[in-house]
């Protein structure tokens, strides 16, 4: 190695990180079945904690196999449990403000439809059309049928909307503004706390997907005072394929919005099963149908590892881990005709970085038929999702030599 | 025994029965933990097949934790394939016409909100009182959105809406009819051809609940001319606690109805992730957000049960089973002044009994502590769910004996 290439690219380099990294022995938590795959899709379906498969056999064989009905009287309380838990460890929001329950789609949708109803004679939204396909699917469905104008926010695809590009679009006729925390591409933070105030003091509703952000960066919605939020668990949380999403409310904010579908989970005196709807008292009110309670404790198993890590802690190696996958496609990509597709200031990153060649489909499949899998996103970008409980160094450094390997050999 | 006593408390007419039931080989394909349990709410949360826990298993810790994001290559058709098996041997519909997704309220919401939109102009809803609470929840949240009347059903607890009721209430102002097909209170079974038939005739749709019927009795939803359905695969389809419901919509209505819950799933080209939605072909237009992976296979699982048995011979247990508790009823309860809160004629009651009496709420409580589970159902009813492929008759026998001493006791 000549004593003028980068200190990223020298072997060792990993290894140190590696064997300094205070959260390394958090992989021994999680099932990995093929230890030689690299896997970088965490921030699109995470891995299985070892605890959950305990836990998942115990509720089916030992909750429902044997306490059958009766397991509804610990059952009932997994949403606000869960959703406590949430709200205390990784979404800086108080007791009472989170619930877990449906689909993020699902829950965009009441609390979208909620907040266009609380504010209604306004008569538009603020998206973005950068942000995650079924934010805007839903938000278009809504502007449809209460005819309101869909404001598109000016395109930034690698640094996400600004709060300057919001404040263009704000003005007393908007309703509601909602997006995403951090985007689904290009990992930008957007200003949460800037963007809220800026829609307050225009006298909309602010509503934010955590999707990307929740497990992975700090999430201040009750510092930034944020009106409502919804997310997944199955990226940074760890709860498997399709497990229940959570939605927030500010407490603030609960005697004014209501969800428009009234189910009988969300109804005052549930079983009493009596006439005319009434909301239960506080955030079980966005309780909809019954909820799935196999994937509901694997919810909570993921939530419990991400509060024993703690986020300042994933947080410090996601900033870690992105900025030597940087340095590494600064050395090795950018001479072969990559871009970066994400911030490089690491405050405005979250844990995954895009980085992009206009051959990135066919890199991408390369990519996982030679055992790393990370995940392509139109039109050109390869995301390598480094989710900081399961990535070591050494995985981005494997990742990254293979992709150079096979950009050189695409572009030879 | 007194020779003039009814045949039906000879405790060897119990054990005959069940030495005659082609199906009692099916309670081994069961987990009974405690096999002393007496069991009777099947119909509340079925039993868990010995089966879904190994496939659970094998889903989590080999799909889950080993394929990891690769498992949606075949995750995804589950929502439609598992809605297929359903359509074909459980609800008399065809391929295309079911999805297995989100939850029954959810799915009500959806559809409701979709026949409501299909036929604009109309001005009313006809619902029942006597129906589950979500489905009267959800409608009376969308009859306030949209400025519509909701027109009960006349009370008719014992013996369910008939086609006279229905008829009474119908004239051109109505959008949708929203009926249950079987009664989650008394067990009857609304006339579905009929009912149908008379709201086509008036220009409405007809949205059918089949939450206590499907997997207990006969269900044809394409004879009938249902317009559309939804349900719930957690009682006698033995899928779990909360597990995904599933939906139904002719085919001839695909392109009528339109989902208002606009989420990726349902978007044509959805990994493309493209500006603007439009809805996939087809079934799969309803679905919205990420299916939930775990508990979708445990749908699987009941439906291949159920398909195996075989819904006539199903249905056939089903009225051997409830013969056999109206029969003690009469011989041990009414006595002691029990009434019978379900249709006495087989043909019109469905799998599960409710009787009757003031003190109902404390006997149930009392016979869940003597080791037999039904459950009780404001005002006066005791529920007791005889679920076909677990129910035997000796445990039937079992529950209405105990029963009658609790209420000999508590009348004493």
């Amino acid at each position: 190695m000549a004593a003028t290439e980068p200190a990223a690219i020298d072997p060792a380099r990993a290894a140190a990180l590696d064997a300094a990294d205070p959260l390394a022995g958090f992989r021994d938590r999680f099932v990995f079945r093929d230890p030689d795959l690299v896997y970088l899709d965490g921030n699109s379906l995470g891995r299985l904690p070892r605890a959950t498969g305990k836990r998942l056999a115990q509720v089916v064989e030992e909750e429902w196999g044997g306490d059958l009905v009766r397991g509804w009287d610990h059952w009932l309380e997994l949403p606000t449990k869960v959703g406590d838990a949430l709200a205390g460890t990784v979404l800086g929001a108080r007791a009472g403000e989170v619930l877990v329950c449906d689909s993020t789609t699902i829950n965009f949708y009441k609390l979208a439809a909620a907040a266009i109803k609380a504010r209604q004679g306004r008569r538009a939204i603020v998206a973005a059309h950068d942000d995650f396909p079924t934010d805007r699917y839903v938000l278009e469905g809504l502007a449809a049928a209460n005819g309101l104008e869909l404001r598109w926010l000016t395109a930034n695809p690698v640094n996400g909307p600004l709060p300057r590009d919001v404040a263009a679009a704000l003005d007393e006729e908007v309703a509601l503004v909602a997006l995403s925390h951090v985007n689904y591409r290009s990992a930008a933070i957007a200003d949460m706390a800037g963007i809220t105030r800026l829609a307050h003091d225009a006298g909309a509703l602010v509503l934010w997907d955590l999707s990307h952000s929740a497990g992975a960066i700090p999430v201040e919605l009750e510092a930034s005072g944020a009106d409502a939020a919804v997310g997944c668990t199955y990226k940074y949380l760890n709860a498997g394929p399709g497990a229940p999403a959570y939605l927030y409310v500010r407490t603030g904010l609960q005697g004014e919005l209501r969800n428009p579908i009234q189910g009988w989970f969300g109804r005052r005196d549930q079983f009493a099963m009596g006439q005319g709807y009434e909301p239960a008292p506080g955030i079980a009110s966005w309780l909809t149908g019954t909820p799935t309670i196999v994937a509901l404790v694997a919810v909570e198993e993921g939530v419990r590892l991400t509060a024993e890590a703690g986020i300042a802690a994933i947080r410090a190696k996601g900033i870690a881990l992105t900025e030597f996958a940087i340095e590494l496609h600064d050395a090795w990509l950018a001479p072969l005709g990559f871009e970066l597709g994400s911030p490089r200031d690491a405050a405005r990153r979250g844990a995954h970085v895009a980085i992009r060649r206009s051959d990135a489909k066919r890199l991408c499949a390369e990519l996982i038929e030679a055992g790393v899998v990370p995940d392509f996103r139109e039109p050109d970008s390869i995301r390598l999702g480094l989710s900081p409980l399961t990535t070591s160094f050494a995985n981005v450094r494997t990742a990254m030599d293979r992709l150079r390997d096979l950009a050189t050999r695409a572009a030879g």
